[in-house]
C-alpha cells in the first residue's frame, strides 16, 4: 500500500460492527489503511464457528476455537477494540449508537451476522437450543453428557420407577438438516458409540437413540443430489435414524411432535433455522424475508455508499447463478465480502472508481462425523475419508493463531486414535427440561430396602 | 492383594461421598479390592484443585484440569460412578440418602470436602467470589477480563464523564494471603504487565492495582518466617501491594473496607476462609469450629468404625506436631487418608487390625508468579526460579491423564516463551458489580459531539 496523500489531515474513522469472518477479515486488512479503525463487539473473542460443534460434543475445549479479538488484532496500533454492544445507528450524522456510548465514523461496516430462527416459536428457544455461540455450545454440551449421567443414576434401581416406564434420557432430536444438523447428528453418533465405552454400569450408551429431523425432502440441500444420497447413508451407518420431508409442529419439555407423532426427546438441538442480526432493521433500507439487507453490488446500502453490510447480515444474488440466487451464510462468502470491502475503502481513499463484489465459489466441504464427509468443489465431487481429510486440512488451516491449531491438532490426533472426547464437562446446573421426572424416594415412601447381606465384614 | 475367602458370598458394598483427591484416591485403590464401589459426586469431573487458579486467570482451559470420574475410574468395572448430590445419612441402617435415591452401603467414605467461608457474611459471596469449582474459576476469569475491557471502554471519552472521575476498573483486591491468594495476587500482576501488553489503546494494563490483603501478619503463615518474607518480596517485585495485619470489615459493589478505609474494588477476590462441607454436620459427632469431622486415629468416626471422615472434611491431630495442630486441608494429606482407608478397608477384609494413621509431610509448595515460588521441605527451603520448577514439575506430573499432562505443558511452555495467556475468553454476562456507572450519553443529553473533520473522504 503507498502513502496516502492524507498523511497530515486527521485519519479517515472506519467502524466495524461484528467481528466475525466478515468483520475480522476485513478488519486486519484495514488496519494497513491510513484509517483509524474501531472495532465494537458484544464478545471479547471471535470464535471459529466451523468448528463449535466440536465444543458442543466435547471434542475441544472453548479456548481452542475462540481467541480475543484485541489479541488477534495486537499487532494494529491504528486498531482499537471494544467490548460493547450496537443498539442503533444516525446515518445521517454518521453515529455508531452503542450500549454505553456514540461513536463517529467516516465509513461503517455492519457485519453483525445472524442467530436462530424459530419460525415464529421464541419458546422453543430453551427446550431447543441452537449453536451460535461458545455460551450455546457448552449448554448444548452440558445437556448432551447430563443426559447419560441421568440415565446411568435413573437406572441404578430401575425396579423401582413405580408408576409407569419412564422414558429414558437417552434420545436425541437435531432439528434440520443442513451443515451443523449433520455434524451434530454424526458427532453425537460416534460419542454413543466409542467415547463412552467401558464407562457406564447400568446403560448402554451405544442404545442412544438420535433422530435427525429435516424439513425438505433431503439433507444437506445446497450438495448435489448425489452427495445429499451419500451424507444420508454416512449418517444411518453411523446409527442416526433420519427422516426427511418432516416438520416439526411442536416442542415441549421432553418431546417433540411430528405432525401427529409424539417423539420422546430429552435433548432436542436446533438447527434449523437462522434470522438475520436485528441490527440490519435499524437502516431504513429493504431486508429480505430472513431480515438480511438487500445490499448494492459494491455491498454498501442504499443511498449510503459509506455504509457497509457484509457477511451473513447480506442479502446479494450470486451474479454467478442465472436463477438470482442469494449466497449463502457461510465463512467463504463472508471472508471474501470482508476483503473485498477493506479494498473497496483503500480504492476510496485512492479516488479510485469501485468495483462489483463477485463471489469465487471454491467449494464446499460438510462432515459427517469420525471419517465421513462430503465434498464438492465445483462439478467435482468426494465423500467418506477423503472428504474428511480435506475437511481437516482446511479447517485447522484456517483456525485463528498458531497455538490453537497445535493444540486442536493434538486433540484431534488423540480422539482419532483412542475414540476419547477431551473436554466432557459439565457445568452449570444439572437439570433437563422435561427429565425432571420425580423418583420414588424409597426411604419417604416406605418401600422395603434390600437389607444388609448376613455375613458382611464390619470393622 | 491375594484372593479374599469372601469370593462366593455377595461383595461388601463400599461407598464413596466425593470424587476430590482424597475420594478419588480411595477409589482408586478400593477398586482392587473385591467390594462393589459406587462413587457419588455432585460434578461429573474431578477437578485438580492446585491449578484452579491457573483457569481464573486464563493461563489454562477448564478440559485440562479437569476429567470425567467415570472415565478416571472407566477400568474398574466393580466401580459405578453416580451423579447425585448426597443430602443425609442414616448411619444406623447404614443408608446414604442422595437427593434421588438411597444408597446402602458396608464400608462409608466420606470425603466431600470444604467450602468458602464468609465469616458470617454470606452476603459477600457474590460481590467477591472464591476458588474452589470449575465455575468459580470462569467466574473469576470473567470478572477479571472484563475489568480490562470496560477500562478500555471506558477511557474511550474520557472527557465525556461529567459528574466526577468515575473509578478505573483496573483495581484488584485479593482477600486472604494463603497459597490460593498469593497465587491469584501474583498471576494477575504478570497479566497486567505482561500478557496484555500492546493490546489496549486507551489504558495502560500496567497501571493496573492490585492489592493482596492478609489479617494475620504475614503471607503464607503456613512456611516459615523467612519463606513469608521471601514470597513478600516476590509479590512486590511483580507489583502487587501488600498488606498483612489488616483485616476486611465489609465488603460492598465496588469497594472493600479495611477498618475504616474504604478501598475502591470493582474486582474481589475471596481466598480467605475456608468451611468444611455441611455433610459433617448431619454424622451426629464432633466437629472443630471450621465443621470439620473429628476423626478417630483410624480415620472412622466416633461408634462406626464403617464410616469414614477422610480429607479437608476431616481434623485429624498432626502426631509429628507435639503441639497438636490440626493436619492441613491440602492434595498431600487429602490423598495419604485416600490411601489409608483404601488400605484399612483392605485389612479389614482379610480380617487384620487397624492401624492409625499417620501424615508423611513430603514439603509444601507455593507459587507466585512466574518463574517465582517458595518450597519447604523440612529444614531445607526454596524459594524463586528453582522453587518454581520444582512447582511445575509436581504438578505436571499429578495431573490426572496422560492427554492433559501434554496440553498444560504445551500451554505452559507457549505462555512461558511469549508471556501470553491462552484461554482469554469471557463467557457469559459482561456486567460487574460496581462496574455499572451510568455513562452519560451524549445523544440523549445533548452534549456537542465531535463534528465530522472537514476534509473527511467520501465515496
Amino acid at each position: 500500500m503507498k502513502p496516502m496523500p492524507t498523511n497530515n489531515k486527521p485519519r479517515p474513522r472506519v467502524v466495524i460492527v461484528g467481528a466475525g469472518f466478515a468483520g475480522l477479515t476485513a478488519a486486519r486488512r484495514i488496519a494497513r489503511l491510513p484509517v483509524q479503525l474501531t472495532v465494537v463487539d458484544r464478545k471479547n473473542h471471535h470464535t471459529f464457528q466451523p468448528l463449535l460443534y466440536q465444543v458442543a460434543t466435547a471434542g475441544l475445549s472453548p479456548g481452542e476455537i475462540a481467541a480475543p479479538i484485541r489479541w488477534i488484532l495486537r499487532g494494529c496500533s491504528n486498531v482499537k477494540v471494544l467490548l460493547d454492544e450496537v443498539v442503533d445507528f444516525n446515518l445521517e450524522q454518521n453515529k455508531v449508537i452503542t450500549k454505553e456510548q456514540v461513536l463517529d465514523y467516516d465509513f461503517l461496516i455492519i457485519a453483525s451476522g445472524a442467530t436462530h430462527a424459530y419460525f415464529g416459536h421464541p419458546d422453543w428457544e430453551p427446550l431447543a437450543p441452537g449453536l451460535k455461540t461458545i455460551e450455546d455450545a457448552l449448554e448444548i454440551r452440558r445437556r448432551v453428557l447430563l443426559a447419560f449421567e441421568l440415565a446411568e443414576r435413573q437406572n441404578e434401581r430401575p425396579n423401582k420407577t413405580a408408576d409407569g416406564q419412564s422414558e429414558s434420557p437417552l434420545q436425541f432430536v437435531v432439528i434440520g438438516g443442513g451443515p451443523t444438523g449433520v455434524e451434530l447428528a454424526g458427532t453425537l453418533a460416534e460419542i454413543a458409540r466409542h467415547a463412552m465405552n467401558h464407562e457406564f454400569r447400568n446403560i448402554d450408551p451405544r442404545q442412544t437413540r438420535i433422530l435427525l429431523i429435516e424439513g425438505s425432502p433431503r439433507v444437506l440441500g445446497s450438495y448435489s443430489e448425489e452427495l445429499s444420497r451419500k451424507a444420508e447413508a454416512q449418517l444411518r451407518r453411523l446409527g442416526v435414524e433420519v427422516r426427511t420431508s418432516h416438520v416439526v409442529t411442536r416442542i415441549e419439555p421432553g418431546a417433540v411432535w411430528v405432525g401427529g407423532e409424539r417423539i420422546p426427546a430429552p435433548v432436542v438441538l436446533w438447527a434449523a433455522g437462522v434470522a438475520a442480526s436485528p441490527l440490519g432493521l435499524k437502516l431504513a433500507v429493504a431486508v429480505d424475508r430472513a431480515g438480511r439487507v438487500l445490499v448494492q453490488p459494491d455491498l454498501s446500502i442504499s443511498g449510503h455508499p459509506e455504509v457497509f453490510v457484509v457477511g451473513d447480515l447480506a442479502a446479494l444474488q450470486d451474479e454467478n447463478d442465472g436463477n438470482g440466487k442469494i449466497l449463502p451464510g457461510v465463512a467463504p462468502v463472508a471472508i471474501q465480502q470482508g476483503n473485498w470491502v477493506a479494498q473497496t475503502i483503500g480504492r476510496d481513499l485512492e479516488n479510485q472508481p469501485r468495483r462489483n463484489f463477485r463471489y469465487h465459489d471454491k467449494g464446499s466441504l460438510a462432515t459427517i462425523g469420525r471419517a465421513a464427509a462430503v465434498a464438492q468443489f465445483g462439478k467435482f465431487e468426494l465423500s467418506g475419508y477423503f472428504a474428511w481429510l480435506a475437511w481437516l486440512f482446511v479447517h485447522i488451516l484456517f483456525l485463528i493463531g498458531f497455538r490453537n491449531r497445535l493444540l486442536v491438532m493434538i486433540q484431534w490426533a488423540w480422539s482419532y486414535l483412542t475414540y476419547e472426547r477431551g473436554a466432557r464437562l459439565i457445568t452449570g446446573s444439572d437439570e433437563l427440561p422435561g427429565c425432571t421426572q420425580p423418583q420414588p424416594h424409597p426411604e419417604k415412601d416406605g418401600a422395603a430396602e434390600p437389607t444388609v447381606p448376613a455375613g458382611q465384614p464390619r470393622a
